[in-house]
C-alpha cells in the first residue's frame, strides 16, 4: 500500500490542516495540541518523532529542534471522523511546554479564573539559551 | 471577578471556537475532540457537562443528549497559547463514540493502514433507537 492511501484517509481541513493531540506514553497526561498538514503527519511517521506545521510561522516544526524536548511517537491514532490525530509519545526531558512545564495545559479554572496549578520543571531561559 | 472575564481570556479563533479534548478521568484516555464556543463553554461551567459547538448543525451540542452518553466535567484546564481547552470527564456508560467504542481513537496506524484497534462495546442501534 503506498503512502498516498493512509494520508489520503485522512479528513485534511480546507487549509490541509488536522489537530494532533500529543498523550504521554507514561503520565498518561495530555502534553500539547498542535497542528500537522499532510507533510508533517509523513515526516512524523517516517523520523519517529512529532512533525508539526507551525500556522505562526508557516513551516514545518519538529518539536524540540529548538528546545531538545523531542516527542518520540510511540503509535499513531486517528478519530471516528478521521479528521484528528493522537500521538502516544515518549517526551524527552519530561517538559513539553516552552514554559518549561510538563504539559502545556497548566491553566486549570478555578473560581471563576484560570490558575496556574503546575509547577515549572525547568526555567525557560535555561531551555532556549544560546552559545553566543 | 464577572464570568466574562475568564471567558474573555480565551484566544477564540477567528471563527469564534476552540478545541476542546475530552480526556477519561479514570481510565486516562483521550475520549474525544469536539469544538466550543463562548456559549458552549459558558454552559458546560454553568451545567457540569460537556456542551460543544457542532459546526456541521451549527447549533449547541450537550454531549449525551442522544446517546446518553454524557460527559460529566471535573475539571476544565486551558493550555499556555489560551486556544485549547482539556476537560477531565467521567463518561457516562464508558463511551465517548457514536460507534459505541470508549474512545472516538479507535483507528491505529498499522504497516501502512488504519486498523480499528478498540472493541465495540455497545451496538450503535441500540444507543440510538427510539421509542417509535
Amino acid at each position: 500500500m503506498s503512502e498516498a492511501d493512509w494520508l489520503d484517509q485522512v479528513n485534511w481541513s480546507r487549509e490541509g490542516l488536522v489537530p494532533a493531540i500529543a498523550q504521554d506514553r507514561d503520565s498518561g497526561r495530555v502534553l500539547t495540541l498542535a497542528w500537522m498538514n499532510r507533510e508533517a503527519l509523513a515526516s512524523t511517521i517516517a523520523e519517529g518523532r512529532a512533525v508539526y506545521w507551525s500556522r505562526s510561522r508557516r513551516r514545518l516544526w519538529r518539536k524540540g529542534e529548538e528546545s531538545g524536548h523531542v516527542q518520540w511517537v510511540e503509535t499513531v491514532r486517528l478519530d471516528c471522523d478521521r479528521d484528528t490525530v493522537l500521538l502516544s509519545v515518549r517526551q524527552e526531558g519530561g517538559i513539553a511546554c516552552h514554559t518549561g512545564r510538563e504539559s502545556c495545559f497548566y491553566l486549570q479554572l478555578q473560581d471563576g479564573a484560570w490558575r496556574e496549578v503546575d509547577p515549572v520543571i525547568k526555567d525557560p531561559e535555561r531551555i532556549y539559551k544560546r552559545d553566543k
